[in-house]
């Protein structure tokens, strides 16, 4: 039985103490926040579980063997370097930290100290993205060519973070976890409308190779977009996540060239085939994260959202973040 | 009634011909083409009409007021410029040269000789485009934030031009006639997969004042696309082209910010309302098109989509164009 | 404050229950169910809530002045009957009964008590139903023409009663709600394929004038369809329960019948126009219907959604029961 | 080469001239309708075709070997008796004739003289419906248990006849050519409310066993509706015809009935898999269909959709309107 201390009941928070509480080898012992009405709320919601503003409380429990921190980006540093020292076990919210500096400091730690680090890239544990990564390593799709997402709505604009602090860490984490290739270098355009945030961002990743990626976010849209392309020689994917069921498509779709009969004579032909929905896992992604977790705990093994990827995402948010600043310019990784 | 002569009989021609042919103050006198596959074609489809390949034939025939350009794109400027030489008026296939000192001098030709110059960006005859414009006239949208457009597809690839070239020219031509602001400079990031053209680019514009523009162009997409959002401070439009009625839907959705108590304290709120999808006209835009055509050369006046029109796109096309060859270098317009 | 009891805490149950806890002038005092599983699940999730196998408990405790009735359909009559009597309001869940007579019984005793009644008709709670509603009130669509529902997906399966019990009693009170004119007579046509219940069944309702309503119900059905189409003289309405938002679009649409020249000579005209999608209230309906009910019983007031409006409910399903085992014939109510 | 004569150049009719003249081993010889608004549009578009209004001339012309009816369903019968008598082969559009016993008539007259008869049944040479029928007679889908089709929009109101007789002879004869079970009986309930027609229906047909078909058809609906949902023992299919791609689409859906431990008790398990989209050919359906013809007529060989085809779908088309009449009686086939 794994104890659990939560910080932070804002949003997310209550979603990460919902999950925990409901797994048979942990116990949410205690969930700490500041402010009054979210403590009113936790105590409503979990009785049984203790509820404090002290941080220290949490932190030099010996009924807590891990912590998760669930507040704003530029307190994770901070909340998990104290957590560490403590010898506590560590889960953060995405994005890692404010800077791959503290990023590394914490990886550095959690080594030291054995102790295990989780980002919370809750998208990697969606039956969709599963599914997907299951394609691309069975060779379905053959050699990618893009990977082009759109993640735009109306809101939620944060207070403390541009849209790429927000909303691009889903898409970087799910595309470090599905290709292989190494980015290389990141251009991000867009602009700002309402306050000093960017609230719409264009972001392209360069790879090795010819490989490439797009991510469009934007706070602006009247309509919500969850859609991914992804393109390979063999096959290519549309992953919609707003679809109730058949959020992943595979297309029998290509292009192919061949030589013609001149020296400069490239003939281009498409392959146009069926389309195929695989079923996908319907869990609640957050759910088997927070088991994973425990389990990584329990069995001190090494997630693979561990700090180490939260570390290369938080890098492509800095360089991408550098480079929508300098107004398009080339950030290399 | 207006004599008409068209080169160039392969993908778009037979549209143009059947276009002027159909209306009753133009006459198609002579289809010029080279290929003997494409003169039977014509010659079958319009046994009326006289069919060559022998393009001094139709530069020179007295039946003949004004010249189509229906080729590829490389071949634009020396026939348009020897129709205007010898006294025609031209109507030319889009993009409208291939570099902008050639579209500035055909301007600079059709101004001296004083011939109509209609650079064919069909999109601004259709029933969707007409209604966002008037929906800006109007002021319903209030001042534009952003123009995020989307239009891939798998294939046509072109033999001859990269994706920016092939697709762009509609998005840049339609967001030159809709967006009251200056384009300022672009970055255009993208990628060549099979040969030596870039099958996939992302292009921002940047506006003067805060407007900005996305174009999302790609030949190797397994879904067509064909979405637009344009965003303002009253109100926000999807345009989704592949949709057969609702084309256009106009959201009274919004985002206000206003002063907080505090100096820096800004508070954001979200207005969603209704939506509504205004009657769009369902008309052929490229009919509506060939008799503005007729029309701008019977009464002798200069069409909105003119030769200048077509220079500014040019303009644009090169500097993505340039931008996109050194990774995403910003080129100023 | 209102004493709840709940019976029930099946599938349905705990969203009742959930509803009734939240409220703050509602008190939920006991939940009864038989099944061991079921209490344990009841515990854990309301530990502040009795839980009880005995139903007598419920219906005896001074604590309770209302009990809801979230058990199978061929319970409800006895459980309805014995709250009454005991001096409790009753919420019970759709359809109200088994038999009309059972319905009569029940509306009479309450009346003699002057006790509530209400019937769990969820949907007349939503933003869109709500919505409609107004639309019909303010005579936007003109006289009601048809309404023609879909509902269908895959299972699931009821072990006591067909697809027209389980499914119909959505569209039927829906359509009570809604239609001002009055039904007359009942075609069901339908089958069976797995077991001794028809699994899928086509229901038309002919009313006083020429209104006409449809509802397809079908528990084998691939994908979940949940569309209902109302045409009126003026306008026509399409709501897509499915859709996240925009769920009730109405369309400016419609035809008009004026006459020809010669006597039998009938011109027909369409007229096409907008579509709108007005906002639509985001609440969950059963927290509104719960809070209603609180209403009710405090103020004294008879809900809409009573006793009789449940009766005139099983009055149609029994019709159509009737209908489809005599293989479509017709059934007058 | 075989010459054709074409009666009827209204709405389908210039289509059923424009695919018929493409053909290489046919010939146009004569197109003929009584309005000259027609004639002069035949006129143009086909510079090379005699067109007459008098019908005697094509029947009499020795150039004609067969005759396409594309007139209003109450003179097919006399026109197509006319022309079997003058010994031409046959292609009626559909529905072959107004009753039953004209249809028996022509087929004994087709059969009398060794002509081919075909009934203009379009959709039967969709890529769609090809498809779907591989399916089954691949055994794919397993033994059908229901056919749903809605096919609404608004309009086109026929002067001649009900929706019935305008809508559903597409739906009876796809459902004629994919299901083997045999028809028994007809149940169809609707309204008319502009004219003295039915402007909407609903038809079930009770197959033999426990097969069942249901068809929505409806000209007052504001939005157009295409799907047909197939049941099977084993898949299911929904078929889209709206859809641009992916017309079919192919569940590996399904529920199971097993007996549980009682006698009485039944298990009912839900089987709920991948989804395909098999690719659809993408022909002019009614090209291949004329090209059919013209094999059928030169090879002497009997068409699948002859006059018995024809004959059948009458028949139902007969009981349908004869159950609506009498408001959804039961009418054997």
């Amino acid at each position: 039985m794994i104890g659990i201390g939560v910080i932070g009941y804002g949003y997310w928070g209550p979603n990460v103490v919902r999950n925990f509480h409901s797994l048979n080898d942990a116990r949410v012992a205690v969930v700490c926040d500041k402010r009054p009405e979210s403590m009113k709320r936790a105590k409503q919601a979990f009785p049984d579980v203790e509820v404090t503003d002290d941080v220290s409380r949490l932190l030099m429990s010996p009924d807590i063997d891990a912590v998760a921190v669930v507040t704003p980006v530029w307190t994770h540093f901070e909340l998990a370097k104290a957590a560490l020292e403590n010898g506590k076990h560590v889960f953060v919210e995405k994005p890692f930290t404010s800077t791959a500096e503290q990023a590394e400091q914490l990886v550095e730690l959690g080594s030291k100290k054995n102790l295990r680090i989780m980002v919370d890239h809750t998208f990697l544990f969606t039956g969709a993205v599963k599914k997907i990564r299951q394609l691309i390593d069975a060779d379905e799709l053959g050699k990618l060519y893009y990977y082009d997402s759109t993640r735009v709505n109306l809101g939620l604009f944060q207070h403390d973070v541009n849209v790429i602090w927000d909303l691009a860490p889903h898409d970087l984490s799910i595309m470090d976890y599905l290709i292989q290739d190494k980015p290389k270098a990141i251009i991000a355009t867009g602009e700002r409308h309402l306050n000093t945030y960017e609230d719409l961002a264009y972001i392209t990743v360069y790879f090795e190779g010819n490989m490439i990626a797009h991510i469009n976010v934007n706070w602006l849209s009247p309509v919500k977009v969850r859609t991914t392309l992804i393109g390979g020689t063999k096959k290519m994917v549309v992953w919609n996540d707003l679809e109730a069921d058949e959020k992943v498509k595979v297309y029998d779709k290509g292009v192919q060239i061949t030589a013609g009969q001149g020296v400069y004579d490239l003939l281009v032909s498409y392959r146009s085939g069926d389309m195929w929905a695989p079923k996908v896992d319907q869990i609640e992604a957050l759910r088997a994260e927070c088991q994973y977790f425990i389990d990584c705990v329990t069995d001190g093994k090494e997630p693979f959202n561990d700090g180490y990827a939260g570390l290369k995402v938080v890098k492509m948010l800095q360089a991408a973040d550098k480079s929508i600043k300098a107004k398009g310019r080339m950030v290399y990784l």
